[in-house]
């Protein structure tokens, strides 16, 4: 798979660093704010970029390791939840409705039949993936097909002039199957990046463990081969994010990560493409390890910490705020000269 | 000086516990978002409240202290951007845009005489207090009036319906007397809360702290005492935030604190009357010390941390977007029943 990420041209970094500094306020004292302000300037290529349409893809897929027990919800929450994001009723659409934010489900992986309606795009690529305690959970085309309509769809955005994206993700088990992913990338033992996911309790938190580390035992995922770990122990929304975290990258458009899932998927997405880097915001800190560990792989600092572990793209929509905040400060403060301020002193 | 904070029920809190818990999502999955959304509903003691009308009330005033060269601004960028504020260039005003927040400047000692106009009151207590060095910064009635103003706005905020209110401030010179507020209320040593406000080099850091011992050796400020206190070494801003943060809590009105200045009023208001802290959120976390001392003290956990040293209210108002979404969660979000959502395994 090969994909071409534009170049990153440094002269705008310096522009918008000057225009900061003639800002009506104490150099730097808007903090992080202002390191947003300037990726945004570099990633959109502009002086003064501008977010005007933003969109959260909650990607769906149904898990068969979820047959061994890894959960604290049944499987069949993954189809209902979807219905509640269709409704309205779900903490993405009150996010969403409160940021300005437009919400789309893709069923990439569900293991029930939608009918196509609005808001719902049906891309499945398999109806659930397989228990990968007793086999790979894809093949390997199926993997490809995954991360292909994630790109599709984030190219579709450029279209649409987005210019923020947010992957979210619903599946019951997917926090299994992105710890696996992890562990397996990173070359990371599997208790260091799982957690407890929709609240399991110590037992079942065990199990979990011993199921991905059987899942990699069986499987022998290829670090250096992010696709084969991606089918071998992924799972469909997983990939799914790879792709539109890639598609988004190639047409410029900054990605705001959301949690475990999400991350997953932005660490198979940097190990086919490393480039894709300069495009990411890690929206903020999960209860999650696995998501610590990316993050902190990637070297992406979290633009919130609020304890948060509900993915779907919660996190990533509501710092969307922050980093539209900044963009509205960078392009709308008075300069001193314009305000008439006096500067510092020498 | 007496005050009346209304009591907390706790039965509102368990009422809003038992909501969160049947909303469409894990158990605790939002994180600290459901601990706001709690405690907006035991402050505004309804099951489900709600944010219509939000507002900063920016305090500004000038210090004597700035004589010795303790800024690394010249005193007249005070009323230069009062004049800012009201053309709606600062940073206050572009985050109060974006966030849907209305942004009421205050004169209570600004060294200039404006006219009353439209987002200004004029409400000046004296032109700049004294230099602490030289004796106190203010008179007992003085640091009173402050007070007493602040207090009275917040009581017509009540009136005028105003759901949440963000205190900031303007002033150079005024970290110099919020961090001596902090060590004599807090007792501990300066060079511990202070820190390089707008931006001073290592040489100004130094002479900041000197001028700040030199007012609390002159001075003698009683820390038992916080309008002693405030008189002695503080500023009319300072006062006036204290009034404020009290009167609000009088009315059941949250109030999201900012940086330094916004803090050192929280404590002189807390140490007036402790029963104010049911009704504050920190708003975040800033660059200097002498907040970290505040919210550790007043036992307040920040919302943001952003590196923000800018004052104003912009961490306050920028955190009131995430205050304001918890309770969109709590209030929108649909139920297990009403979404016919599958519950945890038992």
């Amino acid at each position: 798979m090969k994909f071409e990420i534009p170049k990153i041209d440094e002269k705008l970094f310096v522009l918008a660093e000057e225009r900061l500094g003639n800002l009506t306020k104490p150099k730097g004292s808007l903090g992080r704010l202002e390191d947003f302000a300037k990726r945004l300037a570099v990633q959109k290529n502009v002086h003064f970029p501008e977010i005007k349409r933003k969109a959260v893809f909650v990607f769906a897929g149904d898990h068969g390791v979820t047959e061994e027990g890894v959960s604290a919800y049944p499987k069949e929450v993954t189809y209902q939840m979807v219905y509640n994001f269709l409704n309205g009723g779900a903490a993405i659409n009150v996010l969403c409705r409160f940021a300005g934010c437009d919400c789309i489900v893709v069923d990439v992986g569900v293991d029930y039949d939608f009918e196509e309606q609005k808001g719902l795009l049906v891309k499945k690529v398999l109806r659930g993936t397989r228990n990968f305690t007793k086999g790979p959970a894809m093949d390997r085309k199926e993997a490809e097909r995954c991360i292909e309509i994630g790109r599709e769809l984030a190219h579709g955005c450029a279209e649409q002039g987005y210019d923020i994206l947010v992957p979210g993700d619903m599946g019951i088990g997917n926090t299994t199957a992105s710890s696996a992913v992890i562990s397996a990338l990173l070359k990371k033992p599997v208790k260091e990046v799982v957690g407890k996911g929709t609240g399991i309790d110590d037992e079942t938190l065990k199990r979990k463990i011993e199921v991905i580390e059987k899942g990699i035992k069986i499987n022998r995922p290829d670090p250096e081969d992010a696709v084969d770990v991606l089918a071998k122990v992924g799972g469909a929304e997983i990939g799914a994010i790879a792709g539109f975290v890639i598609g988004a990258a190639e047409k410029r458009i900054p990605v705001i990560l959301d949690g475990l899932i999400s991350c997953a998927g932005a660490l198979v997405a940097a190990k086919l493409e490393s480039k894709i880097l300069d495009f990411l915001f890690a929206g903020h800190k999960s209860e999650e390890k696995g998501q610590w560990a990316v993050l902190s792989y990637l070297k992406l600092e979290p633009i919130l910490d609020l304890g948060m572990r509900l993915g779907e793209g919660t996190g990533g929509v509501l710092a969307t705020l922050i980093v539209e905040a900044s963009l509205k400060l960078y392009r709308e403060m008075a300069t001193f000269d314009e305000a008439s301020v006096s500067k510092k002193l020498e």
